[in-house]
């Protein structure tokens, strides 16, 4: 499974909030899907005012 | 803000998670984000047994 989170920052002055937003999202996922930690791979990039969260889940083939 | 999930479906016999997964998503998302229905738009595509699903959360310029 591939999640990808692309926003603009219109404000920097509001506080990051990708990470919580990550966190909760990967929280939501783990309901539905079984996966253990060493099963996902986040990669955050930074273009400008543009931030772009991929995260990678391996499903085990069940 | 625009969020992709996209995954393999390996078990069709598993029911169908993604409209579940989605509603739970964007309950998060708008914890972190103010929005209303109006300025989310979902798309949902299934080639073979891939399913994207793609939602455009329109932000207003704060």
């Amino acid at each position: 499974m591939r999640l990808i989170i692309a926003h603009e920052r219109t404000d920097p002055a509001r506080s990051d909030y990708l990470p919580a937003l990550q966190r909760e999202l990967l929280a939501v996922i783990s309901k539905y899907v079984n996966v253990t930690n060493e099963e996902i791979k986040v990669h955050l990039e930074r273009q400008e005012n543009i931030e772009v969260l991929e995260v990678k889940i391996e499903i085990p083939q069940s």
